[in-house]
């Protein structure tokens, strides 16, 4: 990582804003995230800059084995899969590719044909077309489910899922299921979560790498 | 707006979810919000489902004249010009132009040239360029200041700022000076905004045109 690139800062002005908000956000949450290992930290203090919001601290869990494998696959340059646009366009400076299936018109027709929403039908879709990498959600709770499904079945070759959709109903339970599954994962506790939670992670990783 | 369109869902089963979460919703802040304007009703709604975060029900503040001048520039298809592209890749189903110029390789001079950031070199360009709409800024404190300067000094055509940058440096200022201007706006009070607020608000107006 160059200082330039820290918190995605990309000019001196944006270099000097993102240390003085790394400031105060370790005066906010450092005591919470003491006993993380350097790269977690990073991801939640990333997380709590893109939202300002520090309850995002008591929120966001992180496997043990998540930065290392997510890492590994990173320097791979293998693919980072993103449940909608939103999350792949916030996605930046990675050498691999950043691919979202949720518009193809092959989804449309799998969605249509199973009866499953668009998001599941995207991670089926990658699956079977030689996805390999890293699985990151940052709305739909089904592309979470169908992603683990296709994991317990050896049906799709991930190494990691960033799991932190948002919203009031399914996505609690979505990423409570993540959470207690044997895959490298982040999600958030309870209902908050979305787009900048995801970016925020991913975004995070690359900048180490 | 169909009933299938209902708070962005496109299926039967997206549009379950969203009823359900609406009145989950509705439970937590209907009290704060019940003195709105159904319209706006509808924005604070749909930024705390995109957030599932209920505190934007004090936090989001909307002029008195942002829905009608907004509701009328999104009728006549005017552009819609956002700081960055995540915002730009969460609005949908407009028919208008959504514009985002901040890799765009003049703005990149513009910001060399004055030393300024690109995100208030892309307001700069757009002015310049036949801009005509709404401005909307989930991120760049520097987007809305540049906006607001262009305005009063009868240099850009906007009509209204969607204005909820997140951080904890500058973006509440920013969005202070926003709210005590007369330009019709939507702003966050203090550090909390960003993308999903941004393109909540916009989606809100859309799915009423």
């Amino acid at each position: 990582m160059t200082d330039q690139m820290f918190m995605g800062a990309s000019t001196k002005q944006g270099y000097d804003i993102a240390t003085k908000s790394r400031e105060i956000i370790r005066g906010l949450i450092g005591d919470e995230i003491k006993d993380l290992k350097p790269a977690e930290k990073d991801i939640v203090e990333r997380i709590v800059h893109s939202t300002a919001d520090p309850e995002y601290a008591k929120l966001v869990h992180i496997s043990d084995d998540f930065v290392d494998v997510a890492m590994k696959s990173l320097r791979n340059n293998e693919t980072i899969l993103t449940d909608i646009n939103m999350v792949k366009y916030g996605i930046t400076r990675y050498d691999g590719e950043v691919e979202c299936y949720i518009k193809n018109e092959e989804v449309k027709k799998i969605a249509k044909e199973h009866q499953i929403t668009r998001a599941a039908a995207a991670i089926r879709y990658a699956s079977e077309n030689d996805f390999e990498g890293i699985v990151v959600s940052g709305n739909a709770p089904t592309a979470v489910f169908e992603a683990m499904d296709l994991y317990e079945k050896g049906e799709i070759n991930l190494k990691a899922i960033v799991g932190v959709p948002v919203g009031f109903v399914g996505a609690a339970d979505s990423k409570e299921a993540l959470r207690n599954s044997n895959i490298p994962n982040v999600i958030t506790e309870g209902p908050k979560g979305g787009t900048p939670i995801a970016v925020a992670c991913v975004n995070s990783l690359i900048q180490h790498l």
